[in-house]
């Protein structure tokens, strides 16, 4: 059944029978808009898009994986702050004849990766469109805490991560050149396990600057190293290649420091804590923060590409 | 000076260079997340999407007529609730060889219409896309009072209406059908002027619903009456047809009630009052709340069509 059947309101009724309740959305989806708690008297927000043939693809993502990866890239956003996230807003848009479940599924994906950190889709809007598009709008609350910017980075200053890096890369590139294997690392393309609890958990610990790696670790770095006007160096050391990256690797004849590196989509968080801070839990040491500009690693400059640009 | 040319975060800054600063934000632009004043301790939060083609057509509407309409469509949305705009989130998608002129002229018309209402766009994300697509979130703060939703209404009320209606409408037929005059229509349609300052305004008055009119004054008082379980009369003498309304009608062989009852886009707010409450100014009576159901034009059914469905 398609979407032309059932018009714009039967879609919605439908879509929103997918979605859950968070403790936070005190009015949710029915309404000219939500309205969400704040208990902070502040509130953390973070848009971010996902378009078919530049984010995703239906040949290699089902819905309910694409629905996971939307809202994780905006949750790791509010993380990135410190801030625990609170609701979801969703505007979707798709061809009229697009299947009714793919839109349903889609749902159930969104409702659940955000159901993982308390929080719930609050409301959203739908259009026809020929190109598949999913923005995605997160709030969250900081609990009190100032937010964790990324501008803070100090000489001498620890830079740590939580969380994995180059696995969604490496599925990507799996995917891209045909094959359908090794299963984890296309399923961490497909569904990234992002360490939500890390951001706040950071910020109690007194970070000074903080990041999700969305880009590529050595590219959102260089945000951190921009902003704090400091440079900073990456350890390959601190890296470890797991079993399967290092046989697709050789497979595929890729560097698998270039994934680990430089591949984003993971959303990591990556941070900076004061020398001699106790990292918290779920934290590791992969580099320092130096009086000096931009990125190197293992005190060299990077040759490969640091990231991703959505233009080019 | 195409967006590829510049890339991703060449198009950001250049944007970021049209945005304005509203009073609640408190981090805006260039970390993970923005953060936002909400001292009501509940932040009301909308989507609203645009899309090429479907919403707006680059040759009847220039980029800074665009982005004042997507925020237009959103910030309506706020106020409809009776709370004050404070922040906007705007996902932009379009192809990577659209002018860049361009996409800061959409930035400089959505930074000009949240600036009426005293909001700044906080954050936002861009991607490439052929569809050139505006997903826009609004937040609102409700200063202590509830949320006026749209279940409220109750027999006996009386229907009143802020701002205007059937002019968007019939500024796209005008446009629709090769003609570029009455230029208050055309502009009506390019530009919509909301009355942001009757949302809050009745809520502190007492209304019992509210909803902005963004698909057609009937359809959308359809949405009152069927979430308040009760039937809605609307009465057509209570509407005044403009001098240019009535000659753009009568040149294209069209109904101007049609275009004042069914035309969407003004964003007009239609609220619901106690009967016998004084209504504040800029609101004007239109109907009256009864004990049934649906919706009925001088007591008598509407034959023609209630609004507007986007995938139909």
């Amino acid at each position: 059944m398609s979407i032309a059947e059932i018009g714009e309101f039967g879609l919605i009724s439908r879509v929103v029978a997918r979605l859950g309740t968070g403790s936070a959305a005190l009015l949710g989806p029915g309404d000219d808009a939500a309205v969400v708690a704040a208990p902070d008297g502040r509130v953390v927000a973070s848009t971010d898009v996902l378009v078919e043939g530049r984010h995703f693809r239906r040949d290699w993502s089902g819905p309910a994986d694409i629905g996971h990866r939307a809202a994780a890239a905006n949750l790791a956003d509010i993380a990135a702050m410190g801030a625990t996230p609170t609701a979801l807003l969703v505007a979707f848009c798709a061809p009229a004849d697009l299947d009714v479940a793919w839109a349903e599924e889609l749902a159930g994906g969104l409702s659940e990766e955000a159901a993982l950190v308390g929080a719930s889709v609050v409301g959203g809007d739908m259009s026809s469109s020929r190109t598949i598009t999913i923005a995605v709008t997160a709030l969250g609350d900081l609990g009190g805490r100032p937010p964790v910017v990324r501008s803070g980075a100090q000489p001498g200053d620890v830079v740590a991560i939580a969380g994995r890096t180059g696995h969604a890369a490496a599925g990507y590139t799996i995917l891209s050149r045909g094959f359908r294997t090794p299963k984890m690392l296309v399923e961490a393309y497909r569904r990234p396990e992002v360490p939500y609890a890390a951001g706040p958990s950071a910020a109690t610990h007194g970070a000074t600057s903080m990041i999700d790696v969305s880009d590529g670790l050595l590219q959102d770095l260089g945000h951190i190293a921009a902003a704090g006007v400091v440079g900073i160096d990456v350890r390959t050391d601190a890296f470890e290649v797991p079993g399967p990256m290092r046989d697709a690797a050789a497979a595929l004849g890729v560097d698998p420091y270039q994934w680990l590196l430089a591949g984003g989509e993971d959303h990591a968080l990556v941070a900076t804590f004061p020398p001699g801070a106790a990292l918290p839990g779920g934290w590791r040491e992969i580099g320092t923060v130096h009086n000096g500009t931009g990125i190197t690693v293992d005190r060299k400059a990077w040759s490969g590409p640091a990231g991703w640009d959505h233009f080019r």
